[in-house]
């Protein structure tokens, strides 16, 4: 076991630190060119999906069960089987589903936009208030927190546990604000820490007093079926059924898609809600467009069949993520462990390994990772308008590069991690 | 040629009445079912396109002329190739075009909603302002017209002419109403009444001195290359350019899609503009989504290759169209002409034919079309809020059923035109 750094001496901490800088300068000649940055599916995970764009071609029959054609206008609210297969992964009933395009970030936008613009279920619209307030779980997802900025809504950072938000804190912001319209969930292998949310906490949200009536709690579920393990697989309470069950039906929207599962970008995407909350959606689809692409809708369901499908499909997903995962998790544990220069959670879905640094480090271990040519997303990127208050936090997302490569980013990653420590402890002796 | 029902005697007209009311029963007694209330492509036409789902499959390098993998975020633009297809059959250059999903009619809602929300390049959000205005050209598309309803725009009826919006009025209130922020235009072969624009009130177009610098020309291009002939094609002139050339280069946004050319709602759309304000859309459009879908575009951009490929295409959907639109110009001709009792314009192109009744008379003749089982677009559609002033206008869209049940149902419809006008001349006699 390292002894921690805290604990070195100052000439300690400087043959250390001269020691760093050597390999740091080694490590530049290499020219690396990695990026970790978001959260791209690799190229052998691509490779998965490529036989799904043989299951529609010109012989297909293009009829849904129901018999609908998927080449014509209709079915605004998605194929019949494509909804069933949906709700199945979100864990809902299909009536309480609409599949849409082909990001569930697009949905999101639009409910928050919709809620600007038209309010909720007959509410006051959001634009017309003086104040509107969102609570933020952090560290959290950047694009969540991009959204709720563009409309200026005011964010507020709740922090993130093992077991999900701090649920006094949420409490008491929902139950006594009434400014306070909604809360960005990640529920499931939470972007970027990896936690999910605990039964107890799934409950608390199901039985919030929300001070306000519009007010919801928007359930990204991204990582809903996107174990890495095939033994040890995170479940988490369906908050439909709990917020039905605790008089709060009309409280909660989850997202999904399959982003992750076929293509980013090329996949489909759902909300799910009670039905008095998909009825108003709809009322506001159906100015917006005709109908979602429902070919895709159709390609999809054919491929996938059911849930037993998606399942086994993203037992081949996790093979090759695994190890990649494993490069980081295995580095940090034998480059960092006792340093005691930063903290981690191994996470057994999602996309994401979150890592803390020593508070005022994050932003100069991200420009020290560059200069080595690896990207990582920004520093602070994982907080409200991007400031994180104790320089901390940084999202690693290992699934774009090669095992190989990962376990060379992950080496540049710790020795960045190193240095920066090294000088935050100097300058504070 | 037959006498104007007008110059019928009572007598006369209660002869004519109790022949129509025996041939009315005998249609009844056949137990129709048409549909001509939408604009949806037949299913020979959905057939056309059906080879195009074969472009992609497995075995495809799936990578774009510039190397970007359309199986993974990116391109928010959309792919090059698929901008260039669509910048070329929008007649203007590859970066003034943003490809988005499946669906024009998506993008001019978000384009009036980020008006609202934030405004245009920072004016103030169209949200925050006492009054808007949109005008109207009437008839027109219920879409267009059921957007800015939702969104509480105030809409104001412009009379479309031959040629065109009659241009004294747009002129009128752009250049002096300063809550006046824009106009829904079809261009070419109009929704619903098949005109396209002389090059005079395009430059007028292009003239306008707004009042509002937030004005924008919305210029739904939805037909620009659905032409019904070879021979005689309307040309409209390129209202971007022509924006540029009279100094308001900021003026205008072009919507288009391939709705009507590959698969309605699985096709690719696009909005053409100065890049100043593609630049502002982007902007949005960053928080909105990570990214269109991209394999869809790379479909397109592969099985229509470039803009010959679109035309050569469109002439195979016009060999189809054609006989539908002969079938009911044929029939108004030979059953209602020199009846004076409505009218109508041959279209060059298109997915309509508008047809004006006796005033009083559609609504009448649209229930009575219904009671036949010939299902048309219901009467009033045509106007802001379904509120035709005179209750004359009827769409007729001949797209869908077969050539032999257009017939019937033409020959259905000039049925009920004639019982309608009838009872309304007794009726003021």
């Amino acid at each position: 076991m390292q002894r921690p750094y805290k604990d070195l001496t100052v000439n300690e901490l400087l043959s250390v630190k001269a020691a760093l800088e050597e390999e740091y300068k080694t490590m530049e000649s290499k020219g690396l060119n990695l990026n970790m940055a978001r959260g791209k599916p690799g190229f052998s995970q691509l490779a998965l999906s490529m036989p799904m764009l043989d299951v529609i071609n010109s012989e297909s029959d293009m009829r849904t069960v129901l018999g609908n054609d998927t080449r014509n206008y209709g079915d605004l609210d998605g194929i019949g089987e494509c909804r069933r297969l949906m709700a199945n992964m979100m864990g809902v009933e299909k009536d309480n589903v609409v599949v849409c395009g082909n990001s569930s970030l697009n949905i999101m936008y639009d409910t928050v936009s919709r809620s600007m613009s038209h309010g909720v279920n007959g509410s006051t619209p959001w634009c017309k208030l003086d104040k509107v307030k969102f609570l933020c779980p952090v560290p959290g997802y950047d694009r969540h927190f991009k959204i709720t900025e563009f409309f200026g809504i005011e964010m507020i950072n709740i922090p993130l546990h093992l077991d999900g938000p701090d649920m006094d804190l949420v409490e008491q912001y929902v139950n006594n604000d009434p400014t306070v319209k909604g809360i960005w969930c990640v529920p499931k292998y939470s972007n970027p820490t990896g936690i999910s949310y605990s039964d107890e906490v799934v409950r608390r949200f199901a039985n919030l007093k929300p001070a306000a009536e519009d007010f919801r709690i928007f359930w990204d579920d991204a990582y809903c079926i996107h174990h890495l393990y095939d033994d040890i697989q995170d479940e988490v309470l369906c908050i439909l059924d709990e917020c039905e069950k605790a008089g709060n039906p009309d409280m909660v929207y989850i997202f999904a898609s399959t982003s992750k599962i076929s293509f980013p970008g090329s996949g489909v995407s759902a909300i799910a809600s009670s039905l008095k909350n998909i009825d108003f959606i709809e009322a506001q689809m159906t100015i917006q467009t005709i109908g979602h692409d429902k070919i895709n809708q159709l390609r999809h369901s054919r491929f996938f069949k059911d849930i037993n499908g998606l399942k086994a499909h993203m037992k081949l997903h996790a093979e090759l993520l695994r190890p990649k995962f494993e490069a980081v998790l295995n580095t940090l544990e034998a480059e960092l462990g006792g340093l005691e220069i930063g903290s981690w959670v191994k996470p057994r879905g999602g996309y994401f390994i979150s890592f803390d640094a020593l508070p005022g480090c994050a932003t100069d271990i991200v420009a020290k990772c560059k200069a080595l040519g690896v990207v990582l997303t920004g520093a602070g990127a994982t907080y409200p308008y991007g400031k994180d208050p104790l320089d901390s936090n940084i999202r690693i997302a290992p699934s774009f590069p090669t095992p190989e490569e990962m376990e060379a980013a992950a080496k540049a990653f710790v020795l960045c991690v190193k240095l920066a420590s090294v000088e935050k402890i100097l300058s504070e002796k």
